[in-house]
């Protein structure tokens, strides 16, 4: 049989952000302004700085206004929130995002509840939560990375109602909000996590899985229905002596096996990785058109 | 094979009961308070009514106190919502509910999200709902109808962690919420909709079945695994001339057949539903607690 087919995140991704740019410059033309994306930052994590600047890059080649602050790491809670109110307060800030994570003494649920749930372009507001966990409530915004799976499915003209999903993991920024993404769709879900004893028994039933347990190349071609989706959303460093770093990219699931049995299946790096940013520009133009009266 | 155990849920619903009685009379002795919970009713259907009265009757056996307000059909919005916001204040409410369904020409979402979130007693506001669906957030009150599911499994000594639970039917009600707390119990849940295509071989994996798809007698015992637990949240009036009234109550599964299969069962009625009201009681009781410091 044939090996799956590739999903390129690279080339769907190029595709949103080219879509991004596009919106942004009509809007510019009729209307005279842009989205603008506030990005907040406590402490001084390498990787987090590394984000931020990703981000902000990637706003300037779309043509969104970035702002940003850099508190330090032991701003306090109040420094926070008073950083967040004056960006819900600007009318040229549309979306209004945290780094994650802060440093312990803050209350991450309450910095995120904070941010006024019309700027929330990362979808972790509890209102924007709520809403998207009910029928027939529409979320503002959607968190970026499980949007990007669905786009990634989308997009590569996967079809999703009727179809079943099994997501590995259920974390609050990816597996959780991917499950229900996937319900909105009409699949029939199933969410798989470390109590589950017979994940392989399971993920063997799905058309589509997800595969975001943080589990080094957890998932196995042996684990899947032949034909299968597969959206690898996992970031994992595998030791590579033939790298110049040491070490190479791999996903939650193993690549190599999975591909022989997949129909469609998303590499890492390159798949759902660069969804992440493009969606986050995606999600800034809408807070800006909604603002805007623009949808 | 011997048949199902029956889950007795009128003798677990007045264990409930009589637990919120005691705790009621005690914090009546330790404080001198009691929890108050109020009931907002909107317009005139006659089971809306009943249901409001029956809560009122058992606030009273209970030592809660009772607070009502009832609007005709035509109020408007705004003064749905003057009533939630004096309720709101009122140091001596504890617990809110607004009778569902409105009129139409309310809005529901809008109403419920007025509902301080600490005296939310029906679990319907956005902020406890988002906190549901998340992992490592509380929310303050969980719905009454599917945390009742959840006790009839628990006080029946039914395993939840590891179990796989298919929940057939997602409202924002009884489906996705009891979805939500059989997750948070660490089972690997499934839910089941309408526009699942192989239901019943989605239902005969499961370890724990929830019936809430509203269809009469849909689930049968040939969709079950031999040993499986089945709660019926199901209400439904099915013609039976034998009767009095010339119907009778049935669930949404097929209580004859599933007994024969099952390893315990609800009956209907008798099972799900007389916990809805017990659990009011408790979350009313559980919100007093915590205005009081006492929890
Ligand atoms: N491409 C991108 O832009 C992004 C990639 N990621 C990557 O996605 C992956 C998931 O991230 P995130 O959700 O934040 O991770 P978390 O560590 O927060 O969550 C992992 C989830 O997987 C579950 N899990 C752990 N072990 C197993 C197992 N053996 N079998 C089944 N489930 C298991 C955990 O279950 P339990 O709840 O029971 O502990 C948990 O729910 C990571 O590899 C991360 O690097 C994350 C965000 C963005
Ligand atoms: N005991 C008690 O105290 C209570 C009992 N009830 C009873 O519980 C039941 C469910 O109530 P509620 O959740 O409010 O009902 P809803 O009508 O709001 O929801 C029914 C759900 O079942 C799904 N469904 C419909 N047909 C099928 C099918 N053929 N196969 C699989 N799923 C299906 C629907 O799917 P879709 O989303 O795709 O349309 C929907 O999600 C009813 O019988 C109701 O009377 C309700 C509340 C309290």
């Amino acid at each position: 049989r044939a090996e799956a087919k590739l999903i390129d995140g690279k080339a769907i991704a190029a595709d949103v952000r080219e879509e991004v740019r596009v919106g942004v410059a009509q809007m510019k033309e009729k209307i005279g302004k842009v989205p603008g994306l506030a990005v907040v930052l406590v402490g001084e994590r390498k990787d987090s700085q590394t984000y931020v600047n990703a981000k902000k890059k990637a706003c300037a080649e779309a043509g969104i206004d970035s702002f940003g602050t850099d508190l330090p790491g032991d701003a306090t809670e109040e420094e926070v929130l008073k950083v967040v109110a004056d960006y819900n307060a600007d009318p040229n800030v549309h979306g209004i995002l945290v780094q994650l994570p802060m440093p312990d003494h803050i209350d991450e649920e309450r910095v995120l509840g904070a941010i006024s749930y019309e700027k929330d372009v990362d979808g972790f507001h509890p209102l924007n939560t709520g809403r998207l966990a009910q029928r027939g409530r529409e979320p503002l915004f959607v968190p970026c990375t499980p949007r990007g799976c669905i786009e990634l499915l989308e997009r590569s003209g996967i079809e999703i109602a009727g179809k079943e999903a099994v997501v590995v993991g259920r974390s609050n920024v990816v597996g959780i909000p991917a499950a229900m993404l996937l319900q909105r769709r009409d699949a029939t879900v199933t969410i798989v996590h470390s109590r589950t004893p017979n994940s392989e028994e399971i993920v063997r039933r799905a058309d589509i899985v997800i595969a975001a347990c943080g589990r080094m190349e957890m998932v196995k071609g042996s684990w899947l229905k032949p034909g299968a989706a597969v959206i690898d959303v996992g970031i994992n460093a595998k030791d590579d002596p033939s790298k110049k770093l040491g070490y190479r990219l791999v996903g939650d699931a193993d690549f190599e096996s999975c591909k022989e049995v997949a129909g469609a299946i998303t590499p890492v790096p390159g798949g759902v990785g660069p969804m992440t940013i493009a969606i986050l520009l995606k999600n800034t133009m809408e807070g800006a058109m909604r603002a805007y009266g623009m949808m």
